[in-house]
Formats: structure tokens, sequence, C-alpha cells
């Protein structure tokens, strides 16, 4: 359901409805369904955890659809909402790394918003050779490049200190308690747009279950998956409340068993594969961008995805999604 | 030859001997070799350096060729062995780099043998549109990630310190006595396996030797290219001696000459310049990998014999091997 | 124009003329011009900068082209010069990185000289797959390759300390004085070649402006959004002077708008967001290459004008070259 565009209908037929409609289906697209009604709950998600990321993300969202209708992308993608997710985290991002107050953050924002659409359009064409969908690849590389590039200009840095240090090995405790755990559960969905507060991932996932149930369904086997991964290895208990150690695992679940292979008992087998591969490699990507100041985003998500959708066609008890 | 099964017969016409075949073919597919009997002298040399190292190596090629059976790849590639090669390495890797004494390490080596698998599958798929073969990337990405993620989890990571430094320039001496000499000849070839006894790499030479006169002679070729080419650029002389500075130029010089290349006179001057190249950039990827604390692996081997090969077609002196 | 050939007459069509012709376009095709008189004005430049960087760059061309003749490529790329350029490069970058007076400087810039042809080959091949240019990535990959692995081999690196450091936020004033504007305008055409003295930038403009007026436009277009950029972004005006923020934007602009994409209004608006990209990110590619002791060499033009370039078709108001 991914790439499938709905015929807009009703009060939205106008030029302008239209427009709101693709925005807030591209808000919706971050976690992979083409619904405006997920998009406006997303967005009430964003603007609980604060009015400037709600904002941010909004105005993302929408420049990034506005540049691809003035580039000449084709209209299927547009009304889908996939050229308004990636733009939507980039400007988030932004706000989040680099401060939402200052006005340098602000035209970062806008012009990252905007230039992802290249990006889409390449990893797209790029990704074309082998079937294969770009995910938040497009974000990942944008904020990557905004935020380690930050540092290196005065009127965008506005902190003493720079980001690098080499990693360093886990401390901490490691044994979660009750609230670790539903804290948990609700943050790796919010930890999707960067937000940690349980209440922020629990409107999130009423957003997905608003669109699909088994979609809501697997988004919380990939929220249980990552935590026990994350248990299982030894993660400090503090960065699994947080969430920060299962939103890829949540990503990689909802991906990999039903949206681009076939629901069945062995795609949602290798999904929780996904989910828990997804989850291990986190700090080994932290760790290859630390000494750079890099953050993680959803690298792992994407690479673990591609990785696993790249390979699905050699196992033939896989199947693919009918396109 | 890499690429090619022979049919089994006698008494592992069951199909309990067919997997034990499968599996010591996997053992010998680490150095481009179909042969069961090499992987009986390979298992042998890797007993010989730690029976921890042979028990870890032979059940990771098992797991990874089970794996690959269980999610239904193709069988020919099952029945040469080329299923089985990685996940040996990244079994023997684990137990080398996260110590082979803790259960936390048993497991990841179990579950890296697995995955490995999925990495594969992606990479042949991949690579595929260029008609180059996967090489040991698999391996070297399963294991860059192992590697660099368990200093993020304690129940995986066992030392006070992690391993994450900057790098520094050569120190130490770079005259070589001719102890060095010998012991790096056979170092070379044992540290494909991560293991820097002389007398390990002895055994594995006589492996190779086992199934093809021709690759043993390029794996001498190979060894003493590297150890040329560290010396001249002035590699300090522990290193060398040690084999880290030359494993990759063997494996470089097998499959560049005979494996993927019609062997000739072209094919062994391309083999030998890929085998000098391959030292060369050695310290370059563990400079590249050493402030997130991860090893260099076969990553030189990996990338210098795809750029190799990738390049050949454009060189009309170059032909390949048929298929 | 980038890969055509022009025939060759006169005084040049004896084989050692044909060659030397090769040569100098070779040097040309750094700013993608096939022109020898611009080779010859280009080699002046480098000549000006210091007898040394003339003198590698030139042999370091012919090397490269030498090397191609012997192991067999197509002529027309020969021809074209399109087997000099990165070779040329990565000689200039031995001398300016490793110390032009060493006898191991020499020998690697010759070895160098003759390696980045098999990159040239593989990456073309690779990029084939979506008619994708090179552009300088062999250059980019061998100087990066050579530059990493240095300071581990004694007999080539001729310094106390390495060059690896954890990268720190910017310092020092960022106005820009009226001396500051116009040397940084010149620079950013010099540092191409890793020349940052204004004249020396002089002369290569002239060189570009020799073979093509509308090149040189857009190198100068290039070269004022590149400074624009910086300077808004806020980058130390000590590094706008020196071209060392801008040299990636000349080239993006001359390679989206007129050499890949036909020249109109939308691929000029597409070549200065190009340019103003490959400027925000050259910070980025420096923070991710510092820890290890990396250069940015010419990265960021090579990755914004590939992923620029993959995105163009999805654009339908971009048109590409006939080839």
């Amino acid at each position: 359901m991914h790439e499938s565009g709905t015929a807009i209908s009703g009060p939205f037929r106008a030029p302008y409805g239209r427009f709101v409609v693709e925005v807030l289906r591209g808000q919706a697209q971050v976690d992979f369904l083409p619904n405006a009604l997920t998009g406006v709950v997303f967005t009430v998600a964003l603007f609980a955890a604060g009015w400037e990321y709600g904002l941010y993300g909004l105005i993302g969202t929408a420049i990034g659809t506005a540049t691809a209708r003035g580039l000449g992308v084709d209209r299927s993608r547009i009304t889908a909402g996939l050229e308004g997710f990636n733009a939507c985290l980039v400007a988030v991002a932004c706000a989040v790394f680099l401060g939402p107050g200052h006005l340098s953050t602000a035209l970062l924002a806008l012009a990252g918003s905007a230039l992802v659409t290249v990006l889409t359009g390449a990893a797209g064409r790029i990704l074309a050779v082998w079937e294969l969908p770009a995910f938040t690849l497009p974000f990942c590389l944008t904020a990557s490049a905004l935020t380690l590039a930050a540092p290196g200009f005065r009127r965008v840095w506005h902190q003493d200190a720079g980001p690098a240090a080499l990693p360093s090995p886990a401390s901490g405790p490691v044994s979660l308690t009750l609230t670790d755990l539903w804290h948990a559960f609700f943050a790796n969905v919010g930890q999707i747009f960067f937000m940690p507060q349980w209440y922020v991932g629990l409107i999130f996932l009423a957003g997905i279950f608003a669109a699909s149930r088994r979609a809501g369904a697997l988004a919380c086997v990939g929220s249980v998956v990552g935590t026990g991964t994350a248990w299982a290895l030894g993660a400090p208990a503090e960065q699994v409340a947080e969430g920060t150690m299962g939103y890829n695992a949540v990503l990689v679940a909802m991906a990999l068993c039903g949206v681009f292979l076939a629901a069945d008992g062995w795609s949602l087998a290798y999904a929780v594969a996904g989910a828990a591969t997804a989850t291990a490699v986190t700090p080994a990507l932290a760790a290859l961008l630390a000494p750079s100041g890099g953050h993680t985003f959803t690298w792992p998500f994407v690479l673990v995805s591609l990785v696993f959708l790249a390979a699905a066609p050699a196992f033939s008890r896989l199947r693919r999604t009918p396109a």
C-alpha cells in the first residue's frame, strides 16, 4: 500500500484541498501509510511534543511536496504522499539537532526540505535497478550532511562545543523496570520522529491503527522485538526507556511484513529477524558516526531493510507484495 | 571453479553425508576451493590454532549452510559450499574479537552465522548487475557490524576499555630478519582466518595445494608480493611477520588469476598489481575504521578485487573465465 | 562535449605528437574540456604554482594515458583525454600532501597514476547502469586511499605527527574583506588543482575561457555561488579566501549546466542549487574524514553531481545533453 494513491473526493477536490491531502499523506508516509487521517493524528502528536516540532514538520512536508510539483515529478508519487515524508523528517531533525528557535535553523530546514526531493529522485532511480524502495534514505543522507556540516559554519552552529567524540563502551544499569518497559514500548514509536515522550508515541501508534490494524499490530511486534533484543544484549536501560534502541525495529517490522513482502508466517519471522538485527546494529552505526559528530537517524532501519529486501528473491520461502 | 559443484558419490550419498560435504566445501571456499578434502585440512589448521576456533568455524559453516537450506536458496550454491564460507569467518571472528569463552560470544556467533546468509543473498543480487561475485563482502559487513556494535552492549562486551582510537603514524623497526620473512610467508595464509602462527599458515597452504597446484602457487605469489610491498613501503616489521600486512594479497592473487580471470601472463601481472594494491590500502582501511573501533578484516581484498574485476572488461588484454 | 574527441591534424599526426595531444587534453579534462590549448594553459598554471607541481601533473597525466593505452582501453576515451585527468590530480595530490621532494612520493605518484586507470574502468562500468559519468571519483578514491594509508608506512610518511584529529567547530572571523572576495573568486578555480594562489586561479580561468566562453561563464557563476553560500552560512574567512570552500561549486556549476544537462534556465537554476549544496556539504565530508586523517579532495563535487544527475530524469523540467 506504500505506493498506491487513493482518489481524492469531496471538499478536497479543489487544488488547494488536494495539496493539503498530499501533505497529510506525506506526514503519514513516514510509517508507510498513504492516509490523510493518520497524517492528522501524526501532526497532533508532533504538536503535543512541542509546537515548534509540529510547525517544522508540517512546513517541511509542504515544501518537499511543493518542490516535487515544481520540478515535475510523476503525479502518482506526489498524490500518495511519497514526496513529503523525507522532507518532514529533515525539517524536524533540523529543529531537534540545531535548535528550533534560530533563524538559521528555519532557513536550513526550508533548504533541506527542498533539497531532499533531489535525493529522493536519485535514490529512487538508483535503487530501481533492484526494484528496491528508497525508504528514508534521502532523509538520512540529507540530515547526516546537515548535522555533520553544521559545526563548520559559525552562523549555523550556536553551541560552544562540537558533537564529535570517540565512542566509549556502554555504562549504567541494564535491568529494566516495569516503567522502563512500557515507556520503551511507546517511545519506540515516537522516536521515529525523534520524540522520547511515551504519550507522544501513544498518539503516533493510534494514528497507525487508524489506517491499518495490521500495520498497528506489526508496529507493536517491532517495538517488543526491539526492546527485547536491546535488553538481551545489555543496552543501557536509560536508552531503552527513551526509545532510542527500538525505533528502527518498529519500522523494519512494518516494512518487511505486509508492505513490501506478502504477509504470512515466513515474512513475519523474517521481519522479526530484521527488527532484531536493526536493534543490534544501532550501536555500530552510532560508533561509526560518533568521531565525526554524526547521528544515527534511521540508518539502521534503511540499511537492514534494504539488505533484507534485496536478499528476499534468493529465498524461495518469501513472496513480494504484488506491485 | 569457484561456482562449480562436483557430484557427490560413495558413502556421502546419504542426506547426512551430503550436508557434511557441503560444510567441508564451505570451509574450503574461504580460499575459493569447492573441495571437501581441503575443507578437512582447513579444519585441522583451525583446531591446531586452538580447539575453540576449530569448533566455532565448523559450527558457523554448518549454521550458514543449514540456514540457506531452510530459506530455500538455490541448491547449486549450497552444494558448492558457497553458503558456508562467510558464516565460517563470522563465527571465528566472534571468537577472536569477543573472546571464545563467553556464552554471549557463542550465541552471537550462531546469530551472525545465520544472518550472513541474508547478506550473502543481498550482495549476490546487487553485484549480479555487473556479473561480480560477492567474495567475503557478507562476512566483512556482518563482522564489522558485530564488532562495532559489541562495546555498546554490556552483556556482550567483557573488557573495560573500548577499542576506538585515533590512528597514529607507524612506529618500530621496518627491516625484516630472515625469520620475519618466512614467518610472514606462512602467516599471510593463516591470517585469512585471523591466525598468526606460521605453522597454522603452513597447514592452510598444504590444504590449498591439496585442491589445486595452481591455486597453491598463486597463494605463494600473493604472499611474496604482499610481504615485498609491505617491506618496500616501510610497514612495521612486527606486523609483517604476523601476517597482518599480507593476507589480503594472498586472496587477491588467487581471485584475479585463474578463478575469475583466465590464467595467463596478463592476468598474472594484473593479479600482482592487485595484490600490491591490497597491501598498500590495508593501513587506509585500518585508519578509516580505527576511530570507531573497527577491524580491517578482509575489506582490502574485497574492495580491491571488486574494483579490479569490475574494470576488467574495459581492458581488452584480460579475459574472464568461462562461466 | 566532455566525451567527444576531435580529429587530430597537422604536425601532431605522428604517433608521438598524438600522445602529446592526448596528454594535454587529459590536463584540460579536469575541467571537462577536451582541448589541448586549455591543457597548455593549465600546465602553465601548475608550473606557476611550483615547478614540482607542474612536473608531477604532466607526468601523472602521461602515465595514466599510457597505462590506458597499454591495457587496451577504448581509443575514443584516450583521444578525448578521459584517461588522463584523474591521473593528473592523483600525482599532484601526492606532491601536495606527501611532499614533492621525496623519492617515495615520486614513486607513489607513478604507481597511483597507473592504478587510477583501473579505478576509472571500474567506476565507468558500475555507473554506466544509470548512464552516469565517473567524474573525479577514481581520483578521489585513489588519493584518499594513498593519503589515509601513508602514515602507516615509515618509508612514505616523513612527518612526526599524524593527520588524524577529531573535527572541532569553526572558529575565527567570518566577515569577508574586498580582498578576501576577489582572492576567493580566483582561488576557487585554482583549488581544483589544490593551488591557493589567486594568480594561479586566474591562469586556470583563462584556460577555461580559451576553450569555451560558456564554460568560463559557468565557472564564474560557480565561484560566486560558492563564495556567497560559504559567507551566508558563516564559514571562516580564511578558508573562503583560500578557495577551499568554493572549488567544488565551480566544478558542479560547469557539470550540471551545459556539460551533462542541456543549458537552459532550468539547468542553470539546478546548477546553482547544486553548487550551493556542494559548498554546504564540504565541512560534512571534512568532518567524516578528519578522525581518520583524510582530506576532502573533490568528494563534495563528485557526490553532489552524481546525485543531481541521477535525479534529473525524475524531473520533467530538465533535459540531458544529446550523447
